[in-house]
């Protein structure tokens, strides 16, 4: 077998054989097969795709390229949640405790900031202490004793995800839905879940800004679930106006122990219920999606998430003082206020310019090098849908420099739609895939 | 300007403006951009295309790569032939001679044999002691004195094609027209020539086996040249047979040297005098392309090309008594008949097969570093609308292992198609394309 005849087979329109996919993968991971062939084909791959068998298979070599965590033995249905990622899209924090808190045991294993959308491990991270780093012994511990535990990925899983994806960075080969298929199951099931939740993001703060590519992309991740024997179903929610009230690293844990306290903003916290309640679902513990919703808010409101969550801040070395007293907590030095230049209402509130902006203050990284802030952000004091007159606080900008701040917050001015006419905001949850 | 915007762009289908197309040139050149990128470039071009501008753009940027041969105040027009390579295609060493006696400059870059097709320069060299790597000084006094001269492509001249040709091989982008058009026409403008005439080979010996795909790389070439202000015009010709009555090097030279005689095979005799016509109209001598058809096909018969060919390979350091006494040049040890197995006509001979054949007794290479047989070939006895009888001999295979020789018997004797009605053979010129 030769790289180069796989090339040109792929480039001309054909589906790869699995021993084919596998010699690739292989090869690219091991070096024998260099870069410059590996990113030929990558292109070839985003530009002919793949078919759901290539990418189911495309995902298992993946997988195989390192470590599997063994998670033989823990008891309890082994369900994770993944999202494409959005701006002030905090779900996990409160999700995997309430998952837990339900019967679940959450492996999640999460990303940094990238781009203009934020990263889970940098807001757990904004918690003095938090350690992302488990070892699998440790992993293993927290999901027996806690029923969850969040890391970061490690060297040895999914090696092939990591050479790949440096590779797609530099080579315009990112956006592939096959590709990003096969990035994302691989690392969640190399980390030793049995069922997924997909929650692919949509509108103009996602990574697929419109509606049919984000379904062709849940519909892959469903399907390639089913090429792989596992239980994946996806939820398209919207992300053209931020999740919640709070964007920012620390900001945002404070908006998830108002969650865990009943204090949550309502759609947010509905938003969590409902991916609960999926949860519950795929790993067996209910017969429809929804049927777990009722259990999911009693758990929440009799405050057994919360105490999951505070046990797992303290397993994984974070200060538990600060989530009980958060005014304790990361706080920025610098604070300015977005005020209205008009009368009317918010119509729209534009969740990439305020990925972006919040980039700019320190919540995620321009750079690959750069370090986040863990107190700036941004808080929201009116959303889409509510009434402003000219003045009014639209929001607070938070950071740590007064450059950065003040052109924060000129993007946050002309994030904010003010239109005469009132138009409500349509429904997060815009689709749900459920079967391949 | 970063180069994976600029792949980016391509990918999405977008024009590159020039100066991002000689970003993308100087960058890899000069090691910049390193392969993986532009390996993932090459793969956009291939299979997004690239407009007529950026070819034309694209071949420009490849010739300011390196150096450019100066011929300027050579008397004369300055026009050369190019063939996209065929199987017994020795056009070449009758053609350059023909033009300059017909009044034409011939400066002449020429390549070695690629995959089943030959090279000019394997054949020249099989005349003892011919050199094809003059000096830029020689190569003009050449031109001066005699008319023609034959080389290689040296180090210096289009560093671009020679990396990128490198890296097309083992990444699958070597189909496309874009990068075929720039790969041709920047080392043919590197080398001096005003004009061009370019041979677009089409049939199974060709590399491009369809129609409509030669037709394409055509137009595309008459189209970069009129971009670059150069005259081109190309010829579509037949290569699902060979061309002529020899296949191999020093067997096609003594073809050469019949038809520098006035003992050519009458077909091939045919071809010369159009392609000799069309160059004389491209360098501006006569005022249409069939114009000079009598002129050369005089020049022919007086035996002037045939003197001008004779103090070429004086001055190329090759022995012209082997040229007078060809019995003298290289003879194979092995010969081999083919017979027929069949009574009736020879319907088609074809050209891939008998390439490849040819390619198994060392007229050509099978990997890069084998070398070449001089001696080695396949001359025709039989061709395409002869009547045979059981028996007769179909060709002969010339070699230097019994082994190979005997393989490539096997092979002729299935290029042989025999059938017992007769089917005479299509024309050679196919198409001409003479404008953009």
């Amino acid at each position: 077998m030769r790289a180069v005849d796989l090339i040109i087979r792929k480039r001309d329109g054909a589906e790869l054989a699995p021993e084919e996919i596998d010699f690739l993968v292989r090869g690219f991971t091991s070096g024998e097969i260099p870069d410059y062939q590996f990113s030929s084909l990558l292109m070839a791959v985003v530009l002919k795709g793949m078919t759901p068998t290539e990418t189911a298979r495309l995902t298992r070599a993946m997988i195989d390229s390192g470590d599997v965590l063994d998670l033989a033995g823990v008891p309890g249905p082994l369900v994770d949640k993944h999202s494409t990622g959005g701006v002030g899209d905090k779900v996990s924090l409160v999700l995997a405790p309430l998952a837990a808190a339900c019967g679940l045991r959450v492996p999640m294993m999460s990303g940094r900031s990238l781009g203009h959308t934020g990263g889970t491990l940098d807001k757990l991270e904004s918690i003095p202490g938090y350690r992302t780093d488990l070892s699998p012994k440790r992993f293993r511990e927290a999901l027996e004793k806690i029923g969850f535990a969040m890391i970061g990925q490690s060297e040895s899983v999914v090696p092939a995800d990591r050479r790949m994806y440096a590779l797609r960075d530099v080579t315009g080969t990112v956006e592939s839905i096959p590709l990003i298929t096969a990035s994302i199951m691989s690392k969640k099931f190399a980390e030793g879940a049995q069922a997924l939740l997909m929650d692919v993001k949509t509108g103009s703060g996602a990574f697929m800004k419109d509606r049919e590519n984000a379904r062709a992309l849940a519909r892959s991740l469903v399907a390639t679930g089913a090429g792989l024997g596992r239980r994946v179903a996806a939820m398209i929610t919207d992300m053209d106006r931020p999740l919640g009230l709070a964007v920012g690293n620390f900001l945002e844990v404070r908006e998830c122990i108002d969650c865990l306290n009943g204090k949550g903003p309502r759609e947010e916290v509905e938003l969590i219920v409902q991916q609960a309640s999926r949860m519950l679902w795929l790993g067996g513990l209910t017969g429809s999606p929804s049927e777990g919703e009722g259990l999911a808010r009693t758990r929440l409101a009799d405050g057994s998430a919360w105490k999951i969550f505070l046990k797992n801040v303290e397993f994984q070395g974070g200060n538990p003082d600060v989530l009980l007293h958060p005014e304790k907590g990361p706080k920025a030095s610098v604070k300015r206020p977005v005020a209205s230049a008009s009368d009317g209402f918010v119509t729209g509130l534009d969740a990439y310019t305020t990925g972006i902006a919040s980039v700019i203050i320190g919540v995620g990284r321009s750079r690959k090098e750069d370090t986040v802030l863990p107190s700036a952000g941004i808080t929201l004091t009116r959303t889409p849908g509510e009434a402003v007159r000219s003045g009014d606080e639209l929001c607070v900008v938070h950071g740590e420099s007064e450059r950065s701040v003040e052109e924060a917050c000129r993007l946050m001015a002309g994030a904010y739609h003010i239109a005469p006419e009132n138009v409500l905001p349509g429904p997060r949850l815009l689709e749900e895939i459920t079967r391949a």
